[in-house]
């Protein structure tokens, strides 16, 4: 039996439960550099215990269907995904069942979109669609352990919606 | 009398003493995602006094020659400018010359580098010279004032290198 999961767009409203989508979307909260810049701010919230880093991730790109057995999660913080070219990214993330990830979500991030997943939200692994796959991540740049894995016994297949 | 910067390519050992450049530049330090991706660790230093945060800026762009009088910096923190498109952007630095502005250098930052501009380092304002102008920014997210703001007496023009 195949788990199917039918993609849609990404929005911070379907996104909310899982973290923050970060994009120029709406007005401008400020104008500036003499009116030749908008600043969209403050679009985050990254929950990071000890030092954030800025890193970048270099990642080949996957193809829908896309079918997956493991999805991960950070306890000690909050990671930020930033693509670093306008092409669109695939996000599997997944509500927490009892301390085990329940059946997983997937959206599609449009070009100019990045997200940030929140602390201990499970989630799949960086699925950039097109492109160079260049994200700029942020995320806790410290010691000691902070990845928690889960691998399903059946995959999860995504296809478009 | 025109006072003239020739940009040059922006590298990590020229910016050293403004900041980091943030790129996927040699091999990765880590291989992830079942070998699917790769991992530059912890390319930026940031220093935020304060919450960091995640803001989106989108720019309308400039060209060279660029004429400018306004620097400015920010004595709470540092600023990361990561581009979401693979276009160049232009970068002006500043050494603080006794509490002021110095010269000005330039730099042309290629399609896959972001900075991240030291704490209290003078610098221009956000001048990408192509594509949509948008960049993720980290950078302190919090109450109180962190600019200081420089108009030099006569502009300063930077060409083509």
């Amino acid at each position: 039996m195949t788990r199917r999961i039918v993609a849609r767009l990404l929005t911070p409203t379907d996104f909310a439960p899982f973290g923050q989508v970060i994009e120029a979307a709406g007005a401008p909260d400020r104008i500036i550099n003499a009116g030749r810049c908008g600043r969209f701010h403050d679009r985050a919230r990254p929950e990071i215990e000890g030092r954030t880093g800025i890193s970048v991730f270099r990642s080949e790109t996957v193809a829908l269907p896309y079918s997956f057995t493991l999805v991960e999660r950070h306890p000690l913080g909050s990671q930020a995904f930033l693509p670093m070219a306008q092409d669109p990214f695939l996000v599997i993330v997944v509500p927490d069942a009892g301390g085990r990830p329940g059946a997983p979500l997937a959206f599609v991030a449009a070009p100019g979109q990045g997200i940030n997943i929140g602390r201990n939200v499970w989630h799949g692994v960086l699925t950039p669609l097109a492109g160079p796959g260049l994200f700029a991540v942020v995320d806790r740049c410290d010691e000691g352990p902070n990845l928690e894995e889960y691998l399903y016994d059946e995959p999860w297949t995504v296809v478009a919606g």
